[in-house]
């Protein structure tokens, strides 16, 4: 995993500005998923991040119970972000509602791709209690998602045999930018978006 | 990253048995793939590695010079598996190229999950030397799969206003699989590589 760029950095404190204070306990979850993602996981000590992000190692423990808590928190977060953005989409209409989700959904997971990449890659080392919460939100973007599919099929806007498995390709591709968007690429994260919403409304939409 | 099953165990012995000699050298570059599933690439050590083989950490360098060239290895022989698969197909007919593609990427990534997980994840831990085949290898996948979209394209049998970003697309799909694809989940890896071959076809056939 290559380190979190300066912009994906800057662009985290400001969009977890409001979700966690104090500031020094936003800027050890930010540290924590640079190292994470430097290092993987298991390889990353509580005294790197306390490194990372300027700090004394039992400054840590003021704010996360352990590396494992500290992994949660950002799973956590990452998750409820994504919901949040999810369910801001509104349109009445299926189609544009799918296309504003899908486009939303893979611009932010090329924005955050580094953050994503540790959710996403490390669900694995979450303790069973915290895995529970983060498998309860990634059912619920999961259904949110269905239920567009549903919704389209139900009007006539969309034909596809298998609803569920529609949804699940239609997660699974805006999930995947995280794994090979970078930032000095041909396609910026909203012509990412712009492009993944006009292949998905071809993927669902009725037979000619 | 969850523990590599038995049965992908047992399928990558075999599947490797040609390309890798003698059986010491393959044991232990199998052992080296569940390590660095469990525990990340930065996390093993060779000690690890020869543990899970049953072998000296010693016997690790009769065979690769660093833990690094085993995920050379392990990273250049998916690769060029991967390649095989695809260029195997033959079908002179676009779609059904297209489809018998998709089908057998997609179920590859299903069946050979914790292997392709170790070696998209950990592409950043290669050497500059190391990941320059890679990505060499990797640009050939991505040109088969471009070639298809054009191919198809040219016939007629397909209708994309980006012929890049489609193929983009339907590799990023496939690969995905390989993250959140459970063995004990609702389809089995060819009945993913059918619903995929269905939903590829579907992105990429004129409008109506």
């Amino acid at each position: 995993m290559t380190s979190l760029g300066e912009a994906e950095f800057a662009l985290l404190d400001q969009s977890w500005h409001d979700a966690i204070t104090p500031d020094a306990a936003r800027r050890m979850l930010i540290a924590a998923a640079q190292a994470f993602a430097d290092k993987g996981y298991h390889a990353t000590t509580t005294r790197d991040i306390a490194a990372r992000a300027g700090m004394s190692p039992a400054a840590v423990y003021i704010h996360y119970r352990s590396k494992e808590d500290l992994l949660f928190q950002i799973s956590k977060i990452g998750h409820e972000r994504s919901l949040k953005l999810l369910t801001a989409v509104q349109d009445p209409d299926p189609a544009d509602r799918m296309a504003a989700t899908v486009a939303a959904f893979a611009s932010w997971h090329a924005e955050f791709r580094t953050t994503a990449r540790v959710v996403q890659y490390e669900l694995g080392a979450l303790s069973p209690e915290h895995h529970a919460v983060v498998a309860e939100l990634r059912r619920k973007i999961e259904t949110h998602v269905r239920v567009i599919v549903e919704d389209g099929v139900r009007s006539g806007a969309f034909q596809v045999p298998d609803q569920n498995g529609a949804a699940l390709a239609v997660l699974s591709l805006c999930i995947d930018v995280a794994r090979w968007y970078r930032p000095d690429g041909k396609r910026t994260p909203g012509e990412i978006g712009g492009l993944y919403a006009d292949l998905v409304l071809r993927m669902l939409r009725p037979l000619g």
